[in-house]
């Protein structure tokens, strides 16, 4: 076992708490994973976790995980609990801060699939909706989320822990809105979009068939990308004009899993 | 015109502050209500806002809404932009703040309808779950929201806000969970609670009947109280366990509307 790292001044401790920077990011091409969660679905789904930082509250308790980690050739190294207090974003830190490259995968990277169900979301600015939406994705098991011209970074810490791991369990791409659009022609898979002021409500769809459901920003919706495909609101009963993406975005996933549950394709959805 | 408070330390401004706290809240039974958007929604719902401090920015774009505040019998206190920097809680300040009482509705001033659709939640821990799940409870027209043993205040400022003003347009009782559960058996409503293992989808239940649709706390779920009623689940495909609670509040309560549009009673939901 290593020595613990014992110096708040450490250059490799400054450097993880630079690492929430989206230009640090970018630069060094590492990403932070916070909290025991989000490294456990990192490892299930083979991410190369290059280190974890972990203080002395964590070892027995995360025993099995740091020896997955080292089985995987990253690296272990123990810090005090004043050094883990640093470097930790966690709202309730648990002792363990991962380190891993940064991927940006392309729509060519993502998995195909006979009747995928891929979720869009273009411009998005909140860490938190990303991260909840990237939650949704994975409980109602999408094919992939294509993230079109991000305004927030898919590996900013707030993303990683608002979608407690679903980062590292969903494949996600990285396009432009223009590129996504092409993409999803070329495979025939419809595209839904989501409108507040669309005339058709998104249960009038069927979502069986290979389909991409489209969210535009918190504030201004859609892109023009997006204005000669078919449109659906969720109709609202109530005082205030919109629902937030998030909420949108589980909404429109789980009427597609209602629908393709016990009901094959061709036969109608009930 | 009143001249404008300019003081920091003014004891009006100071108490403002104070309200942010529960236990302040308690004790003078007054809520703060932060910016425009909020307040529109206390007004359009005759909620008796008593004042709005409002700074000089606010003074031009908002002349209507101070008018209607002014009209409904409330004062108007300009400040200073110190001065309101320090009173506004919001992460977008507008320059308006209004106090108005606090009320806690009970299940007896629930309004009666002939299709219900309740929403009760248990033990909410999160006044930003909170506020969403009352923006999706609004956007689906609930009844009402219930608020069982809630470890929030409804009127946290954090809760408005997250809420987006839908605090003031849903209706909202503070009950027990047993005198919830008495008083919605005693209405005839059928009960439906959330629960990651029951064996049922939420989409096998028929919605379009009187309904309550019950969540428990975001890390213990529901309470012994509801463990003879219908449990459901939202069947998840991913690597996670679970779902936000404001997700599956969104889902479970879209079901019951797209259930109950299009669909007479005693017809089969398609």
């Amino acid at each position: 076992m290593k020595a613990p790292i014992t110096s708040l001044s450490n250059p490799t401790i400054k450097n993880l708490v630079k690492l929430r920077q989206h230009r640090e990011r970018a630069k060094q091409g590492m990403l932070l994973i916070d909290g025991a969660r989000a490294l456990r679905v990192a490892l299930r789904n083979d991410f190369p976790v290059s280190a974890v930082y972990f203080s002395q509250a964590a070892t027995d308790k995360q025993a099995d995980l740091l020896r997955n980690v080292q089985d995987a050739g990253g690296n272990l190294q123990p810090v005090t609990p004043a050094v883990f207090r640093k470097i930790s974003y966690a709202e309730h830190p648990d002792g363990l801060l991962g380190v891993a490259p940064c991927p940006y995968a392309t729509l060519a990277d993502l998995p195909t699939t006979n009747k995928p169900l891929y979720l869009v979301v273009e411009r998005l600015e909140k860490p938190g909706n990303l991260g909840a939406i990237l939650r949704s994705a994975d409980a109602a098991g999408a094919t992939a989320l294509v993230l079109c011209d991000g305004r927030t970074d898919l590996w900013n810490p707030n993303v990683i822990r608002a979608s407690q791991g679903a980062c590292f369990a969903v494949p996600v791409a990285v396009a432009t809105a223009e590129g996504a659009l092409l993409w999803l022609h070329h495979g025939a898979v419809q595209i839904i979009a989501a409108a507040p002021l669309a005339p058709r409500s998104y249960y009038e769809i069927d979502l069986r068939l290979p389909s991409a459901l489209v969210l535009g920003a918190e504030q201004d919706g859609l892109t023009s990308v997006w204005r000669d495909e078919t449109r659906v609101c969720i109709p609202m009963a109530g005082q205030l004009d919109s629902l937030n993406v998030a909420q949108t975005a589980s909404i429109l996933l789980f009427e597609a899993v209602r629908q393709r549950v016990n009901s094959a394709p061709g036969r109608p959805a009930t």
